[in-house]
């Protein structure tokens, strides 16, 4: 398996990069969904302080080490700073992918969304699991991600689902 | 048809991108709407998990296929953090056109802008259409859009149309 | 009348940027108000479909088109998210000056600044006529600028004019 | 007196930047605080429309005109809108000293902070003068700076002064 | 001790960045906390006006002075604009980081945080001293950080501890 451009080395590499902040390895859960997984990868880790601290850990990922990609872990405080923290490294992970050309995939949990202590710790691993199987096919299976346009996929909680709704008798063509 | 600079083919690309997010195949929509139109043009499309993994599915649709127009296509969740996320995309959207000097017409649905799911099926879906005829306008008829400079068009709902207004009584010339 | 670098042609370009969905054509109020006024210069005008797409049309102005100053008419609705674009797009004319060491004008009128249709008219067209002088100024009478600092001037509705305060008595060299 | 890398002349330049929008002149107090300071240092003034032409208007007076520190005088309106333009030059102003290295110092007055047109008056030009002060601080003073830190200085109303604790008590060496 | 693409010089250097704005010596607390740690690096310290000052410091301190690493400590006011601000300076000092490609840490304290004076100098101590240990752990003891990844370590205030939950008998591994 070789990039198109024939440049870099047949083997990928998988960045995971996560806080001390979190309260669940979501890294770690990355790290696990991916090993069992087929293609020819490596994973590389690191561990940050905190969210604002991420992006230019991936960076330095993307940069550095040569990653194909990069899965984000950040935990966010139930804090409005926390929040607010969020925001800011979010901005920062658009311009790391942007100065890169290199996908950096977020995975956010906001301790906001879970009622409880058990939910929290399920939506954070779940969560990382499901994008960490999306890093994997953006690599390895991208056909896959195209037959999913539109169908409402989310991850942590359930499927939206598509909208089951059958426009024919409505649409005209417009000029 | 050749670009000034004489640099690129006659043939122009235009890149669609959407998500698995996303409820409704708005990818899908522009495609078709552009499928029918004259001139020139062949569509590539990529799709992504979800409105964060837009831009820099952007710019390499812009600078690793040659694309000189990119529709990207964002589903807003209802939540607030939806809104939010889709804050960030946008703004990572204009560095990518000015990173890029290309244009990048962001198709962003709200969930919260319909009342039903019909409705926003319909809203997805109209909303792409028209600014699929935008940007088939942008690459091949600039003369359609400065002739409709201040009069009111929407994409999606109904065109608010220009002020009924005549102002020559009152317009003084300021020195 | 030359730069001084000595680089560019005497004569100046003022580009001019307004959109579709504007209700009032504030770029032709623009390029009217320039029309008339002294000195060597043309006006090159673009029209896009929306506010989020004037700034890379700006940065197309000056970095293709040569111009030497901008003005970019937005138009921005009553809802919530036309705000929320308008702010998008706020940056992203930043950026755009930042990057080509250019001015870029926003002249941005906000439905919900006047009472009824009418006034909307008036103050789409005012506005825009003031900004147009300003740009005027800065392009060959910068000194009147400089003449008018801190005096209170406003685009579109009344100036509000200097502080009618006297602080001498007040006032206390700090060392 | 030379910089360190010996490449800029001796003589330094200090760029002040301000409004028409501004009712009060902000950018003259500056001047005038700076005039009698010590030091071989010229300035330079450049009088821009808004607050939001501020940012291009700093990056030109570092980079065409050789400025090595500028103050940029603002003025902000009561309206939300305003503040949302100050906020919007304030970032940009971060850009202008990123992409140049070079810093500037903001002058930041917000209608809303006085309480009638007198203090308002009062407040423009005392933290007008007071950023000048650090202003020529930071070219040939640092050190006056430096010991000041953590002392809770303030620009226009009273400094805060630094915090009355003594935690020798309380700190235990954390390993 | 050398970096790994052997460039730079053996010996460490950490910048530290603080105001005059805040009411405690955070940069102080930092550089005394990292004085007694093992490893060959040496402090170089900066002190600016306020929060918005510091993020082209920080770049000057790796940029022109050749920093590793930088501590940035901002002391947020309790006014609305004090937080807005802080937001303004935050962002920077991602831009700054992803320039660079060195990380920056963030000590910003709010005075809300506290609920007196005795508690908001506490904080400011204590938050910038285990922000320097994190400093010296990143240059020095990367895999402390990666042993508490997702531990919810937090600076300041008490840590908040791993989620204790054991999700085993949920998990189902997702194809």
């Amino acid at each position: 398996m070789t990039r198109k451009d024939g440049v870099r080395a047949a083997r990928r590499r998988v960045g995971v990069a996560d806080t001390t902040f979190a309260r669940w390895d979501m890294g770690g859960a990355v790290a696990d969904e991916l090993k069992g997984r087929s293609g020819a990868f490596d994973v590389l880790r690191v561990t940050v302080p905190g969210i604002k601290d991420l992006p230019v850990a991936c960076k330095n990922l993307i940069e550095r080490d040569g990653c194909d990609l990069v899965v984000a872990c950040g935990y966010v405080g139930g804090a409005p700073i926390d929040r607010e923290c969020a925001n800011v490294a979010d901005h920062a992970l658009q311009h790391v992918q942007l100065m890169t050309n290199v996908h950096v995939l977020g995975v956010f949990v906001y301790e906001t969304e879970a009622k409880d202590e058990r939910e929290l710790a399920w939506l954070c691993d779940r969560r990382a699991r499901e994008h960490a199987v999306n890093a994997w096919r953006m690599l390895f299976k991208p056909e896959e991600l195209a037959a999913m346009a539109g169908t409402g996929q989310r991850q942590g909680y359930e499927d939206a689902g598509p909208l089951g709704v059958d426009l024919r008798e409505h649409r005209a063509r417009r000029k």
